[in-house]
């Protein structure tokens, strides 16, 4: 893979100099196309080996190109805030909005390339790095992010010549430490672990540019024009008219009888109220407890709320609550994104409220949202819903890696339970907010609701983020089973 | 001042739970209009005396209340990211926005108080804490934030009894350490210094509410019923129809003569593009090695560049970066806020973009859009502008005090030569994007503008935040100015 950057590219002061005017000048134009449009971000990754051009590179961008409509994003120590989620975090996080440039100093390749080379990782792990890298960028581009990922190199000899000159001068010395001469140690088993990276990692919606660094004309260029090209078909692209709708692509799942994991619940088992109040204080004891122990303190609990409207969520969530310490939860209610939520992929706005450890974050409606609501409603395409499930399975799958305790309930109550409760929400003052318009014509949805609940279950029940479906015909029960997972959860994984 | 709160009050068991209901009902009820309104946030500070239902009252209110619209905000050991910038910034991070609750479980008088009873602190400091904490509260509350103040109390006889009985009941005794003894021994200067605090910084916008904490039903109730009134109280000053607006709060300043600080300026100074490319080389390889300094990682570098249309901010923000390592800086392009910053006091989001440690953060165009764009074209109203000189002020100088190097450039062109430049932007194809409608609706305010320019120097050009007025006619100049500019400050604070 890197043959082909080891020819001695290089072009001269002259060339460049004629050519460098002219593509300043269509960097910035079409940057400023970007920025007005605001359909996409673009984001650039810089990588490769040392003494290529990386730096140099980040700041002829920050020069050519209006500095005002970039953001340069390094990755040094994690912050504590950091270290303490799932390692994408820091990079979720500084995903530029729709509209600007992010380019990437340092990025999710770093750390699985480091392992491998220094860390003693494994080439199993370095490839199961790379297939969630692969799946991470093409949600990114799925999304619309435009990512163009350049990696620098330098051949193993060019790169010996350039420590041993640096050494040579007085006045650059000083720039040449032992730690360069321990790197350049590595150089073989870095390029072959870097080829190994570039070649699983390399896709048509995320390819690789690799780069003859040498030579500064050369590099400069070739990354200039690159960009150039990449934002001018984009923007075409954008420009031109919608492309007809694609064929469906979830394959319909026969429905061969009339029953269905939502149907095959059993809502009819209740508590009475005695035995409720006993087993609710026992239960909230028990979530305390848990809560403070030591051990929880390097763990985070994500629960995530779903169900019927009405099936009582609000008042599960604070039989949860009123168990924790105040300071331990938040309590994210998910409505309509804001501003800044729609400029970015789907799932950011989850990202954000991730907790740190020894916390607790409750959802009162998830992600889920995109395919139950989104898809009911056709808020969002068929494409989109469709390829949720698998990019929900990656980010809860990133939040179990990390040690975070993912427990997701659906609260199901029957027809006839949420006709009754809608009425009586209708007659009782004080809830009469809780009623609406929309849940009437919700509730005309429902099989549509259902299937999408089904298909949901079907998909994104996993091993480390299962569905735990519960009876909610009777509140009582609901609250109960609900407690009761989250501690079971818990405690197995301490 | 606690001596209301030495009593005794308590409220039997019957009394309570007669009372209860209604009341939880009620704060509900009130919570949701809050929510559905969202006019304005709900701020709720817990503090006082160890023991005396701080933790407890928390709980209680998230339980009392909809948890999912409350934030419990607590504040521990600052993580580095807090740390790297002025104190106030993790409270103005942790602000609700409009329609949420925020209590704040340790707030911004924690550090005072604790400074002055066991930090070697002096009256003088604390008072000085206050005085800022007043004018901080102030600006909330003129932004439309209800704040709520509560002080929980236990006299000092009630304190030993508390840890005596704690202490002697084997279930219980673990919870008593050497450091709450420690505490206790503070107690008299501990209610001194609080004593002191409050009655400074209780004020008709930003009430204390001083609560007797040893009978949990009295302390419930009366931070329930105080809560419950003052949301109605605002929420009917919400409904009811707005006052007429306030007679001018900024007097005129006469103008006795035609001269001001604009006019006094020599637009005519220029430079030769040879003396330029010399000067400018020279000034960003100072900047780079200043930027590049040991010392330098304890501070940072907050600039502000304002400046009539065409004046050249762009081009002199490029000069400035290129000087610096991509990595270090961040520019910020303030264009119409995004909801979640509309959600918020006007300088959120500012504040939210402050550089930690070693770095800079580019401004174009900033804050003062307020006293600027805002004023002179009645986008805010005569008394939001006429308050925003003291608050910028109050922000800088926590700036400064935290070590921040903050620059404010207003780059100045004549009349003559805006109009030439607006021609040429309009005559030359990729600059178009430059010029739009609004700059000739704008150009024809100038006498406004120039009004609102000299009086924004007036009153904020400061000691630790002065104002560089930049004669831009020759744009060569003018770069040179403010590298310069910049590069003097830093030195001279290093």
């Amino acid at each position: 893979m890197f043959e082909t950057a080891e020819v001695g590219h290089a072009i001269d002061k002259e060339t460049y100099e004629a050519e460098v005017p002219a593509l300043r000048e269509a960097l910035l134009d079409a940057q400023y196309d970007v920025a007005q449009l605001k359909k996409f971000p673009v984001i650039i990754l810089i990588g490769g080996v040392d003494g290529a051009g990386k730096g140099e590179t980040v700041n002829l961008l920050n020069t050519w190109m209006d500095p005002r409509h970039v953001s340069t994003l390094a990755f040094g120590t994690p912050s504590d805030e950091e270290r303490e989620r799932p390692p994408m975090w820091r990079f979720w996080r500084a995903l530029p909005p729709k509209g600007r440039v992010g380019i990437f100093f340092g990025s999710w390749y770093t750390q699985p390339i480091l392992r491998r080379v220094v860390g003693g990782g494994k080439n199993d792990e370095l490839d199961r790095d790379c297939q969630q890298i692969v799946r991470f960028e093409s949600m990114l581009a799925d999304e619309g992010a435009l990512i163009l990922k350049f990696w620098f190199h330098l051949s193993k000899e060019r790169q010996r010549k350039r420590l041993k000159s640096l050494e040579k001068d007085p006045k650059t010395s000083w720039r040449v430490t032992k730690a360069d001469w321990d790197h350049f140690a590595c150089y073989d088993e870095f390029a072959r672990v870097s080829e190994r990276t570039l070649r699983q990692t390399g896709t048509s919606k995320a390819p690789w540019i690799v780069v003859e660094g040498e030579d500064a004309r050369y590099r400069s260029l070739t990354v200039g024009k690159t960009i150039l090209a990449a934002l001018r078909a984009r923007l075409d692209a954008a420009a031109a008219p919608a492309a007809p709708a694609a064929a469906p692509v979830v394959p319909e799942f026969p429905h061969v009888d009339e029953l269905n994991v939502l149907r095959a619940l059993d809502l009819t088992q209740a508590l009475e109220r005695k035995e409720y109040k006993d087993r609710l204080e026992e239960v909230q004891g028990r979530l305390n407890r848990i809560s403070r122990k030591r051990k929880f303190k390097e763990r985070s609990v994500v629960c995530v709320f779903e169900g019927n409207d009405a099936a009582g969520k609000g008042g599960t969530i604070r039989r949860l609550t009123e168990a924790l310490d105040a300071r331990s939860y938040q309590i994210i209610p998910v409505a309509a994104p804001t501003s800044e939520e729609r400029a970015q992929p789907y799932l950011w706005r989850f990202w954000r409220h991730m907790p740190r450890l020894g916390r607790f974050t409750i959802f009162d409606r998830s992600w889920y949202g995109r395919v139950l609501v989104e898809r009911v409603e056709g808020f969002c395409s068929e494409a989109e819903w469709a390829r949720a499930y698998g990019e929900i399975n990656d980010f809860e799958s990133e939040l179990a890696a990390h040690g975070s305790i993912v427990c997701k309930f659906w609260l199901a109550i029957s027809d006839e339970e949420q006709l009754r409760r809608f009425e009586e929400r209708q007659n009782t003052g004080f809830k009469r907010f809780k009623i609406t318009e929309e849940d009437w014509r919700n509730r005309a949805k429902w099989p549509a609701y259902e299937r999408a609940v089904c298909d949901m279950v079907e998909r994104t029940s996993t091993e480390v983020a299962p569905w735990t479906l519960v009876p909610a015909n009777d509140k009582y029960s609901a609250r109960i089973h609900v407690l009761e997972t989250i501690c079971d959860r818990i405690e197995r994984t301490l």
